[in-house]
């Protein structure tokens, strides 16, 4: 059995190479929901549905989010109301908002909702929310004129593009939250448990922040590998840099294994970035050289198999 | 001033042509919400939105709701969720729904949300709800095996295609609820009311459950005029056969009469039914002859001129 940790697009990716390695149906993964929001009232849930579209094949191939040939009607329809529609949801990807706030207001547990909407895309992996509970992750920046602001998640990554100078990280609620049923005993049982490529901040971030989660995969820090979504000091795609940088995570793969080292015993790092391997053995993570930038599912799939040989 | 009741389908048909032979800017129309409920998570007004979108012009021509030209993109998509969308939303319509849902959630009146999205449809009638409080009817239906069942408005009319015995109607919440702001001064003011040719059950119904409206509308007798939705012993369009006669109304203009002539002082009956006349006038009732059968904008307009020459 595997255990993956997992964000949204890195995680994806990666996820889709590692279910050509390994049987589909033995691998669960654990999805950060701090970036969940609710957008006109429709309860959004960006990285579980990502990791869901990708490893059911119907993501779009390049935005990231959503699904291929999306319509935005319902979205676009909004402009009349005088809305600037900057989360932009496409309206097949609606329906599943749609039926996830309808089951949640019927007093359906994410969890629950989650499996559900796996198996109606036919999605073999059991995926899992990081907790029932409400996380999110809030976003300070500091302004031009020296004012701070507190953003929700999507507003400082979508609305704001990212652009805004970070000061501060908090995974709200995540101190009073839960781990998903399960999730604790997956970890614990897993023979290998892996840290996708996801960004270490705000989307592994709030996983280890949930209470319970990061002593689990400490206690197994022997069968936790990680694989970097840093590659000669930048983020594949994704905002990980702002972020890693303003908040004293150095922005490398020696960064990344640094902030891992409590709970990773084993880190695969891009072939580009193999003049690191001493500085991970001296934090005392194992470096293991592959290459990381999943081009395609093949190479992705390669990638899944180093990951997993490397503590086998 | 003229204050218009509505509900759905054949109030909008008649308000399209009242708005041809009056200022559209001197006419409030108070719009039945019993029939409003949560469909996904989003609130959905559908009188509300039929008025709006006739006096629009976008309304779909035949089906009664929705608009013209619309997609069901996201509702189709429902389908893989193994939901059944008897409820059948289209894509445009549901930026309405999202808007309303948002515009609510952020503490704002049904009256003030609906002002918004009449002026974004640039619709020049003031249109009120009945109520900002929740009135929701309740149709009891009588089952083949005998057993009793309390269905919301649209699972009776939308759901079971209005098929199912009717035993009972109720207006849950009704007793509890005010006015509309502005709706009982405007009754007062008004130089004519105008009840529309709507279902006197489940949409006329509800308004005059609101408390104060009957009453405001009883102290203007004189100056209130319905249009009867019945033309010989039938509904143009609905379900009022299967509302009225349960529930001890005669289907028939002189019913409609009967059931209005505590605030009621005049009644259109259609000229196929002017053989009614000396029973509306033995119930107290006025009766105009006028063609009632809305086949145009300018028959409808022919209408509302008959309507308030019978008062003014």
């Amino acid at each position: 059995m595997l255990v993956a940790l997992a964000g949204g697009v890195g995680a994806a990716r990666f996820l889709r190479g590692l279910v050509r390695v390994v049987p589909p149906e033995d691998v669960t993964v654990v999805v950060n929901t701090a970036d969940d929001d609710v957008f006109w009232g429709l309860a959004v849930s960006p990285d579980l549905d990502t990791v869901t579209y990708t490893l059911a094949g119907t993501e779009h191939p390049e935005q990231g989010w959503g699904l291929a040939g999306e319509t935005f009607r319902v979205i676009d329809g909004l402009a009349r109301y005088g809305v600037d529609p900057w989360f932009r949801l496409g309206d097949r990807d609606l329906a599943t908002h749609l039926y996830r706030t309808s089951r949640l207001a019927d007093g359906a547990t994410l969890t629950e909702v989650t499996t559900e909407i796996a198996a109606a895309w036919g999605v073999a992996p059991r995926i899992v929310p990081m907790s029932d509970d409400r996380v999110a992750t809030r976003v300070t920046v500091g302004r031009d004129d020296g004012r701070e602001e507190t953003l929700a998640m999507q507003e400082w990554f979508v609305r704001e593009r990212a652009a805004s100078t970070v000061v501060a990280v908090d995974f709200e609620g995540a101190a009073e939250s839960r781990p998903a049923p399960g999730v604790l005993d997956a970890i614990a049982a897993a023979d290998t448990i892996v840290v996708c490529p996801s960004n270490p901040v705000i989307s592994i971030g709030p996983l280890l922040a949930v209470p319970g989660i990061r002593d689990a995969m400490a206690r197994r820090r022997d069968r936790v590998v990680g694989v970097s979504p840093i590659i000669a000091g930048a983020p594949v795609k994704g905002p990980a840099d702002r972020l890693m940088g303003p908040l004293g995570i150095e922005v490398s793969c020696v960064g990344v294994a640094r902030a891992y080292a409590d709970f990773c015993g084993t880190l695969v790092i891009d072939s580009g970035d193999a003049a690191h391997a001493p500085a991970l053995e001296a934090a005392g993570v194992r470096a293991v050289v592959a290459d990381t930038l999943m081009t395609d599912a093949r190479v992705a799939a390669a990638l899944a198999r180093h990951a997993l040989d490397a503590v086998a």
